[in-house]
Parts: structure tokens; sequence; C-alpha cells
């Protein structure tokens, strides 16, 4: 059997992201990738079983890039209050986005493929994510609005997307609003008044 | 030549908007829609001269169709004052959303295709568009925060497109949320302080 090799891995994964981009994950195929990696596309199997699993590994590896950037021990620190760790928590994924501007709209495109809203990151389903455990405990403290957490963190990741888009398009510049202007709208609509 | 059939022509529209739920629009072929509607694929041309004819089709029947609930006139009646006319339109498309859940899924499922945030219906860069002109105002009159149109036009779609997915996805029941508690998050976020 052949050995794996991380690095090969990886550029796999780089040109499935490129494909996302540039047609959308249904149109990432393992003949495609085999040619812009310049393998075989047996050679893609040997890390890949198929489609799906080229598609999940790209949303997983763009999970785990932003919450390596993410402090998950003070995020569950209860001697923070709530809302200063929902705002270090907001800047985050800004400051990630920001620096990585295709990041939101690669995992954008692949929710969108399985018609759900942008509001899943990382497994808004699942009740032990860091996130969704923090959310919930300010909506049970009466921080933030009684609403589903998934409409809470709807907010922040369109709004978030919408703005580093609009950078990154060219729309206006990075320092034409300031992380305080963006989270001031975020902030709004999650807080419970 | 053959003659144009309108109703043909929705209908393969229909098999447009089911094949982007299903797949997402790189899914879309001339070939499968030929086969779904079950005529030749000759024919598809006679109405539509490519995939992203068809695609742009079916998002411009969708921005229609929100539209032709939307009271146009009431948007820009300058006598009603800025918070109650984007209250309204804030409503129209709740309503409508709740009513079509899978229209704000194909609207997003085309737009993130174009790398493209939920935000733009329809047309947020055309300054004609009513509800940015609308939306445009209420920024200057400092009604609503002094940001980008699109970041507000974001969270009205965002979160009216995640409650009406929790809904139709069986999350939680229609009648669990009311608009009024769904817009308060929405207005919140939009208003200024």
């Amino acid at each position: 059997m052949k050995k794996k090799d991380m690095n090969k891995q990886a550029k796999i994964q780089d040109a499935v992201a490129a494909i996302i981009l540039a047609e959308g994950p249904a149109g990432v195929s393992t003949t495609k990738v085999a040619k812009r990696v310049g393998i075989a596309q047996s050679n893609v199997y040997l890390y890949f079983k198929n489609k799906q699993a080229l598609i999940d590994s790209v949303y997983a590896r763009e999970t785990t890039r932003i919450l390596s950037t993410t402090d998950i021990a003070r995020l569950s620190d209860a001697t923070i209050d709530l809302s200063t760790r929902i705002r270090g928590y907001v800047q985050q994924v800004y400051d990630y986005s920001l620096a990585h501007p295709d990041s939101l709209t690669i995992m954008q495109q692949i929710k969108a493929l399985n018609g759900q809203p942008m509001t899943v990151l990382p497994g808004v389903a699942d009740p032990n994510n860091i996130v969704v455990k923090l959310l919930t405990a300010a909506v049970d403290a009466q921080v933030i609005k009684p609403l589903p957490v998934s409409l809470h963190m709807g907010v922040v990741f369109s709004t978030i997307h919408t703005h580093t888009t609009n950078i990154s398009q060219g729309r206006y510049s990075a320092t034409q609003y300031s992380f305080d202007d963006i989270f001031q709208l975020i902030w709004d609509a999650m807080k419970r008044n």
C-alpha cells in the first residue's frame, strides 16, 4: 500500500477549495482535483473515498483553522463575564475572516449545497460545541435574547462575511469601518434589552 | 420557428429550481432539465440560451415573486416614517419566506455560487432598487446605523432564512417565536442608538 503524504493531502484540499470558490461544491470531482494537483485519479482515492469526503474535509479544515485562532480556554472560562467572552469570540471570527476572506465563502458554499443557512460553525446542532455552550449559557443568564442560538450565530457570520467580502471585492477599504462599528450591530442584535 | 409556451417556460424554471435545491446551481445542465421536464434538449434552448441563463431566470423569478408581495408604493411613501416602512418590508420578506421556505435557499445557493453573501435582494448594488433607496434614506436620516446597506440587508436575510429553515426542518414550530420576536433582533441590529 502506498504511504500517505500529508503534504499531498493538503495540496488536494487546496485544489478542492479552489474549485469550490470557482464553481461551487457541486463542481468538485476527483478527476478535476487530480488534474489540478497533477496526480493520478487513483492517487486521490488514497486520501479521500469520494467527492463528499473531499468536500467534508475542506469544511472541517476551515472549521479547524478558525478554531485554532480561538482561545478555547478563555471562551469557557466562567470567571470572565459572558458578554466579554462573546465579544472575544466575535473578534476572533472577524480577525480570521479579514485575514482569510475566502474562508467563510467556502464554508457558506458548502453549507448552501446542503440547503443550510450560514449558521453552522462548527456544528450548531452539537451541544458540546464550545460556542453553542457559550451562547446557550448567555441565553439562560438573560444576557442575550431568548432566541435560537442559530439566529445569534447567523448574525455573527452573515455580518462578518458580508463585511469582509465587501472589503475583498473593493467596495470599501478595511479602514473605513472599525471592529467596534461592526460589533455594535452584532451585539445590539444579540443582547437582551 | 417554434412558438414559445409560457407554461413550458415555467416548467423549465421549476425543474431548474428543483435541481438547485438538490445539487446546487453547479448541478444544473440543459440535459438534466430537459430530462426532468420530458422535452428535447433543443427545446430548452428555445427558452434559455445556456445554463447561466437558466440560473439567472430562476433568481429573477424568485426576486419578482418576493417583490410581487411587496407594497412598493408604501415602501416609497415619504408620508410614512422610515422605521414603519422598514418594518413593513421586513414583515413582507418574513411572510413570503414562511410561505415559501425554499425561496431564500434557492437565492442563497445562486448567490453563493457567485461568491456573494446572501445580501443581494434584488441587486443591492443597484441604487435604483427600492429597498436600497429606503435603507439609504434611513442611514441619511440617522434612523439606522451608518453602515453599508448590504450589512443591514444581510441581517434581514440571514435571520429570516435561518428562522424559516429551522421551522421547515422541524427544529421548532412556527408558533414558537412571533414575528415581533424575530423583528426585535433585526431592528435592534439596524437601528441607530
